[in-house]
């Protein structure tokens, strides 16, 4: 492929859970100097509608922003497209429709990593927003791997999470990881080993309060920013 | 004027100064979600020629990267752009004269900022590369306002500047840290009152060691976010 790599983020949904995706992606990058980075664009503009609320019928469809970012992105010349917002994923096939370049999906590439896990847990929690929970994305690949998903009570998705994921948005991450820890408490005591954290403001939060329960967390921005640095590297080869 | 504010900030010298600014940009915007953040859009492609090695004629010149970046921002409909290097403004003129989107200067809005400073410090040491010493953007604008300026030695160019500056674009924070904490306190040991960080590799490397010398610090990366942050609320209002 002659072509140079270029990784485009989509981002702003919101920044800060962007900002977390390249800080994993620069710390995860072994480099000499600045040429050996990872190239990237990040198109960051924050104004697209809220998600959650058009999933649930509340506001307006954040697709024509979306088409807007990809066909910015791709006029750039980039080469993949990272999205760092598993509810936006909602979206993943119109919008990979409309993209010369490869949209990478956080919930396969979880899944392939998750995979690789020996031995597989028996139950794994998923802490995510109501859109990504009933897409379905993550229950299905853990079904398929022989995983039983253990998904939050109502009464957990109204007062911590989704008060902690808008916390985080506000830039109160105190605030928001001490509701998002409590509600990953919840998920292991109903049985839980390990927890993917399948929505990008759910990290940096629990990374703010430095809860425990991050040793047991599997890291969908993390294994996203992997994948990106492993594009490059084998570019480098 | 009717057109959307959309920051442009030419990156990637290096990746992780780059970080700090956006870092920056948020930790300082008053939001209540995300759509009030500032929109942006990062041009990190760190395979820039090496600007202090270009300025110490041991290098090629980073000009042609820089004005493809400024194209391409510009391609984008940028309103504005930012330029997280104090280095790169030695091609200021030439980038500003391709750009149709004006250029944040970062060293005249340090000395902006340093002018309302009360009372004026008398004598302020700047932590800077060889190629913006050489330049004396600083040095002029300290001593227009009566300030004297205080240079690293030679010595401590060679054995710790350059190296703590390599050290943060290798990601050895820590390292980096050491080294630049140990120059700002021979700064201020020859009686600076205050510090301008005037490379932007220096603020994330004091951070990394809680260098109380921060608390004396001038961060022009900071005063840089603000100007973005500034110009979106005066959008917004």
């Amino acid at each position: 492929m002659a072509e140079p790599l270029l990784i485009g983020i989509l981002g702003g949904m919101g920044p800060l859970a962007t900002l977390d995706l390249w800080q994993k992606i620069i710390a995860g990058t072994p480099a000499r100097r600045d040429q050996d980075h990872v190239p990237l664009v990040v198109w960051n503009v924050p104004q697209i509608p809220d998600r959650q609320a058009a999933l649930a019928g509340r506001g307006e469809s954040p697709l024509p922003a979306l088409l807007r970012a990809i066909q910015q992105l791709n006029a750039l010349g980039v080469s993949h497209i990272a999205l760092p917002c598993n509810t936006a994923h909602h979206w993943y096939p119109q919008l990979a429709a409309a993209s010369r370049a490869p949209l990478l999906h956080i919930a396969d590439l979880t899944a392939r990593h998750l995979a690789a896990v020996a031995p597989l847990p028996a139950r794994v929690g998923l802490i995510a927003t109501e859109g990504t929970l009933a897409a379905g994305w993550y229950q299905q690949r853990l079904s398929a791997l022989g995983i039983t998903p253990l998904l939050p009570e109502r009464q957990e998705m109204d007062n911590q999470f989704v008060p902690g994921c808008y916390a985080v948005k506000r830039g109160e991450l105190r605030l928001g990881g001490e509701l998002l820890h409590q509600l990953a408490g919840a998920l292991v005591a109903r049985g839980a080993q390990r927890l993917i954290l399948a929505c990008t403001e759910v990290p940096p939060a629990l990374q703010a309060v430095a809860s425990p329960l991050q040793a047991i967390a599997i890291d969908p921005t993390h294994i996203l920013a992997q994948a990106c640095i492993d594009l490059w590297l084998d570019k480098r080869r």
